[in-house]
C-alpha cells in the first residue's frame, strides 16, 4: 500500500534526525526496520500504553531482540529510581553501545527514556515513538530528557538528540478528549509566538483538527514540530529565542501550582495563561485588541479553558517566582509583539502585569 | 610570589580548557578565583580528601558560597546513589544554571561529580582539581564521567567536558606509596604507545619521579595529558585510536578479576598487563626483544609488579572475554609496533596470545 508520509527534518549537523508523521506507521514494518537499525532494541513504556501498541511495535520491528520495560503511567514516576529501572533493564539483557531504546508513550516516557539513552554507556541510539499529541508536536524537536527531583521538575537530564522520531497519527485515536486538546493548546501556541498564517489556518481547520481528521492533524503536528525546529535550531541550549515556546507558561504555572499539579492539565493551563499574555500585550499597546480576541476565541472554539480560576492576583505573584525575594528584579515574561510574534520581555510597565493579573487572577 | 604553572589547552571548539600543572595551586586564591567563576559552587569530595584539603580549596575561592559535599572514600561508592546524593545538594541549595560544581580527589570523585554536573539542570560548570597521580594524567583529559551499575563499571554517565582542571602537585605529598606508583604506571604507559622520546626521558628520571621532585612531577604530567590530548583530540567518541590508552588493560582487567577487585591496584595490573602485551608484540616480530626489555625494566624500576599472578591461561582467557560465547571472533588487542607506537590488532596469529597466556598466567 501507499502511504503518506510527512517528513520534517531537524539539522543539527551530524546530529541530525528526521521526523516521520504518518497514519498507521506503527504498524509499517518495513518502515519502522528501516529507521530503527539496531539488532537489540529496548522498548520503554508504560501501563497504559503497552496494551494498547507494545505488540504492534514489537511485530513491525521483526527480526530482533526486543525487551519491553513497562513502567507505571504518571508525571509522579518520572523519577530517578524509574531511570534506574531502565538503565537495570538494559544491564540484566546485555545490551551493548549497538543497542537501541525506543520510547513508545508521551512525553514522560520519552524524557525518561532520553535520558537513560543519554547515559547508558554514555550514550546509545534513541528513537522516539510519541503517542499523544503533546509529545509529538513538543517533545519530538529540542532534545530536553529529564527526570524529576522531588523538590523541583526536570532537574536531572542531558541534551539527548533521537535518531529518528516516528509520530503515527493513529495513535491520536485512543486519546482521551481532554488530553487530546491540551496537545491543541501547543498547537495553538506555535501559530500565536511564530506563524500568523499557520493562526489563519488553525481558524479554518477546527471542525477538522476536533475531530481528529488525518490530513489536518498530519499537517498541525508538521507544521508544529517545522516551528519548534526553527526556534530552537537557532537556540539549542536554551538561552535566548527558545524561551518564546513558554508562552503563557508562567501564567500557567501559577495555575497548575494553585490547583494542584494534575488537577489542570498542562495545555489547558498554558491556554488559560496565553489567553492572559495576550491580554497583557494588548494592554502594552503591541497586540491589537482584535487579534487578543481572536486567540481568545480560537483556545475556546478548541474546548480550552480561556479563563484562570480565581485565585487572587496575590497569590499568583507568589507562584509566578515574585515573592520578596526577587523583588528587585522585574520577572521576565514572554508576550506578542503581534500575531505570529513573541518577545522575551524585562521591561514593561508593571501597572499592565498588575492589571492582568488583576483581571484574570482577581 | 611567583609560582611556575604549566598549562596543557585541549583545543575542543567552544569546550575548549586548560590544565594547569603547578606545586601549591590550591593555595593560590587569584588564580582559583579567576578559573572558578561562579558564585555558588558545590565541592564534591571524600571523607579521605576533605580532612587535607577541604579548607584550603574553601579560603582560597574566597567570596562565594561554598557548599561541601562528603561521601564515603572508595570505587565501591560510585553509584547511583552517591550521584543521587551530589543531585540532592545541588537542588537543597538551591543552585542555579550559573553554578558550578568543583570535584577535589581522585578519578572515583571526579567520574561521580562530572556526571552530576552533566545532568543537574542538563549540565552546569565543571571545575576539576585531581588530587591522585592517576586522575592528574588520565581524568584530566577525555571528558569521560560515569558511576557504576553494580554489575558493570562505568556503564552509566556522560561525555562532559570540565571548564578547567587544576592539579596541585602538592597534593602528591600526601598520596600513599602504592597509589602513587600505580599513577606512574600510567605515565609509561603514554611513553609506550605514543612517544618514544618520553619513554627515554622516564628511563633518566626515575629517581627524580620516585621521589616526587616538583619539577620531574610536573614534566611527567604534562607531557601525559598532552599525550591523551593527542590520542582522544581525534576521536573524543571513542571509536578507533583512542583504545591504545588501554594498552596492557585487557590482561590487567583479567588480573584483578581474578585477584578480585581492589587487591591489584588498576595501575598494578596495567603494569604487569604491558609487559604482556609488550612481550606478544616481540613475539609477533614487531617489538625488538631489547625494547620489550627496557619496558619491563623501566617498569621494576619504579616499583611496579611485572609478574602477573599464575592465575592459570585458561581462566584468564575467560576472563578477558574469550569464553565460548565470543570464540567465533578473535579478541582485539592493543599491541606495541615499535617503542613508542601502539596499535589495535585483530589479525594476529592465535599461537602468539597462547603462548604469551602460557608464559605469564601459567
Amino acid at each position: 500500500m501507499t502511504r503518506r508520509v510527512e517528513q520534517v527534518d531537524i539539522e543539527l549537523g551530524e546530529r541530525s534526525y528526521p521526523i516521520l508523521v504518518g497514519t498507521g506507521l506503527l504498524k509499517d514494518g518495513a518502515l519502522l526496520q528501516s529507521h530503527v537499525r539496531a539488532r537489540d532494541v529496548l522498548v520503554v513504556t508504560n501501563e497504559t500504553v503497552a496494551p494498547l501498541y507494545l505488540q504492534t511495535v514489537t511485530a513491525s520491528l521483526g527480526d530482533r531482540r526486543i525487551v519491553p520495560v513497562i513502567l507505571p503511567d504518571g508525571e509522579e514516576h518520572k523519577t530517578l529510581e524509574s531511570y534506574a529501572r531502565i538503565l537495570d533493564a538494559l544491564v540484566q539483557a546485555r545490551m551493548n553501545r549497538d543497542a537501541a531504546v525506543v520510547a513508545l508513550g508521551g512525553g514522560v516516557i520519552g524524557d525518561m527514556a532520553g535520558f537513560a539513552a543519554a547515559s547508558y554507556q554514555r550514550g546509545i541510539d534513541y528513537v522516539q515513538v510519541p503517542t499523544t499529541l503533546l509529545s509529538q508536536v513538543d517533545s519530538s524537536v529540542g532534545g530536553k530528557t529529564a527526570v524529576n527531583h522531588p523538590q523541583a521538575k526536570n532537574m536531572i537530564g542531558a541534551f539527548y538528540q533521537p535518531r529518528c522520531v516516528i509520530a503515527d497519527t493513529a495513535t491520536l485515536a485512543t486519546l482521551p478528549d481532554r488530553e487530546y486538546r491540551a496537545g491543541i493548546a501547543e498547537i495553538v501556541k506555535y501559530g500565536l509566538i511564530y506563524d500568523a498564517a499557520f493562526f489563519d489556518w488553525l481558524e479554518s481547520n477546527v471542525e477538522a483538527l476536533s475531530s481528529r481528521t488525518d490530513h489536518a492533524v498530519m499537517h498541525a503536528i508538521k507544521r508544529s514540530c517545522e516551528i519548534k525546529a526553527a526556534v530552537v535550531g537557532v537556540d539549542e541550549r536554551e538561552h535566548g529565542l527558545r524561551a518564546i515556546l513558554n508562552l503563557g507558561h508562567t501564567f500557567g504555572h501559577a495555575i497548575e501550582t494553585a490547583m494542584g499539579y494534575g488537577t489542570w492539565l498542562h495545555g489547558e493551563a498554558v491556554a488559560a495563561g496565553m489567553v492572559m499574555a495576550a491580554d497583557m500585550s494588548t494592554r502594552l499597546g503591541w497586540l491589537p485588541a482584535a487579534d487578543r480576541d481572536r486567540s481568545r476565541t480560537l483556545l475556546a472554539r478548541f474546548g480550552l479553558p480561556i479563563e484562570a480560576p480565581r485565585i487572587g492576583a496575590t497569590r499568583a505573584r507568589e507562584l509566578m517566582g515574585m515573592d520578596k525575594k526577587v523583588l528587585d528584579r522585574k520577572l521576565r515574561l514572554v508576550l506578542m509583539r503581534k500575531l505570529g510574534q513573541a518577545d522575551i520581555v524585562g521591561d514593561y510597565p508593571v501597572d499592565a502585569l498588575d492589571a492582568t493579573l488583576q483581571q484574570h487572577f482577581g
